[in-house]
């Protein structure tokens, strides 16, 4: 427990909103608006979709690529002209026009400050490799006046090795800017996706917030499902349905992530044994 | 798909069992009661509880040594022979006496051959590291007739890098002995241990098999929750309830944990980025 961080509780939101491919300027207002949902709520630290300018079920890889934009460009700006306006930390999805020519399934995470980081999605899911290049960099955590901040997208989080990381160097939250593509569900059960989230919450002792789109798209519709997870794995907001658009709050005591031990004796950082898992 | 393997079709029974500290003439004769009933059910491959013969809640290291026995013992001879007598595969946790004198919390894999493995839990939970040796082996994936079978105990499921050694291995099923003690759940909610369980089989697209213990033990209760989850994530059986003993039984397709495809283009093993893991 680090005492200057003693009782740091920060509002987070996590924004479902309603996309469709191709509508940048359609998309980035639904976003906007979301946003300032969840600022007007109270929210600090916002999370919004993968991919939400562009959208997501492109036809080709020209069409990924002109839909993509650079990471100083104009959604990026808008962004970090909202964090600095409403003295937020904003986290969202895009498509990157790298300065190196690729095109990547990025997401920034911007302050009051402005851009603070980028990153690139390292596991991507089904087609996306014909659109996209994957990242190689890990999660960056960024330390912001409301806590340590990482990001990763979508599919990354499935891998429990990926989320480690940023865990390890210390991020309080991880947000997760996704678009879960709706697989069936059994009865009376909570989708696999959101189930995920909550482990990946708990096997690290931090918080997730976890935001999806809605609005199906070119014959996809999508799990929903946003959710922010507390330490223990448990939903603190959501999960939301499959449906609608929806700005979920929740307030998290960020300090909790700082304190692993869950028992006299355990910290599931501290148990782990490397050595082993070669 | 191997083929040779299509279709395998096998009941898993997983046995959650009352047992009472010290009392092990009694808990013993529990647990082989309860596979008997998953065997007269139809299940081939049973699990019991970790440390089913001597119960849990150990006042001292003299009291769990006393209560351990050698992996050739009366408990494992005993499910051994059940295992030669109705052809099954029984995974059962005992406390070990080891050649070496130490103590560990171990579970053995039995089958109509005799016992194939014996495994030591590798992560230790809260105050068993006063009661036993911490092992420092690989969980075993052992090659049944009914399918390739790892098991790993309790805590150690909880380290979804540990998880991976046996599924890259090639367990079809994991089985888990675990004795969870109850923590709060918030209303509505499953138990953490337990979303954990299908997370684990979700990302790995294997089966888990876990069976966990019930009876108030020297102020402490469980959270139960035994499941058989399938390699998308969902439960095929339980989670049965905090309170009573429940024999769970599910019909488990083993060839589908090896088929990791979870779209045309996707392997949660083969997406893997191990060099960024590190």
């Amino acid at each position: 427990m680090c005492a200057a961080f003693d009782n740091h509780l920060v509002r987070v939101g996590a924004c479902q909103v309603s996309l469709a491919v191709g509508k940048v300027g359609e998309n980035r207002s639904a976003g906007l608006d979301a946003a300032l949902r969840a600022a007007d709520a109270g929210a600090r630290i916002i999370v919004l979709p993968e991919l939400t300018p562009p959208g997501y079920v492109f036809e080709s890889a020209a069409e990924a690529r002109a839909l993509a934009e650079p990471a100083d460009g104009p959604s990026v700006t808008e962004w970090a002209d909202l964090a600095a306006r409403r003295h937020l930390v904003i986290v969202a999805g895009f498509g990157e026009l790298g300065a190196d020519g690729q095109v990547y399934n990025s997401s920034v995470l911007a302050d009051p400050s402005g851009v603070r980081a980028v990153y690139r999605k390292a596991h991507l899911w089904d087609a996306e490799s014909d659109f996209f290049v994957p990242g190689s960099e890990p999660p960056p955590v960024v330390d912001t006046e409301f806590g340590r901040i990482a990001m990763m997208i979508c599919y990354d989080v499935e891998f429990p090795e990926w989320v480690r990381r940023p865990a390890l160097a210390g991020a309080d939250l991880l947000a997760v800017p996704t678009n879960w593509p709706a697989d069936p569900v059994p009865p009376g059960e909570r989708p696999n996706v959101v189930t995920n989230v909550q482990t990946a919450a708990f096997a690290n002792r931090m918080f997730i917030a976890a935001a999806c789109r809605v609005g199906e798209e070119r014959g996809v519709s999508w799990v929903g499902g946003s959710l922010i997870a507390g330490p223990d794995g448990y939903p603190l907001a959501g999960p939301a349905g499959p449906s609608d658009p929806e700005v979920l709050v929740a307030d998290c005591d960020l300090a909790r992530a700082r304190d692993k031990a869950t028992s006299p004796r355990n910290d599931p950082h501290r148990d782990r044994r490397p050595a082993l898992y070669a």
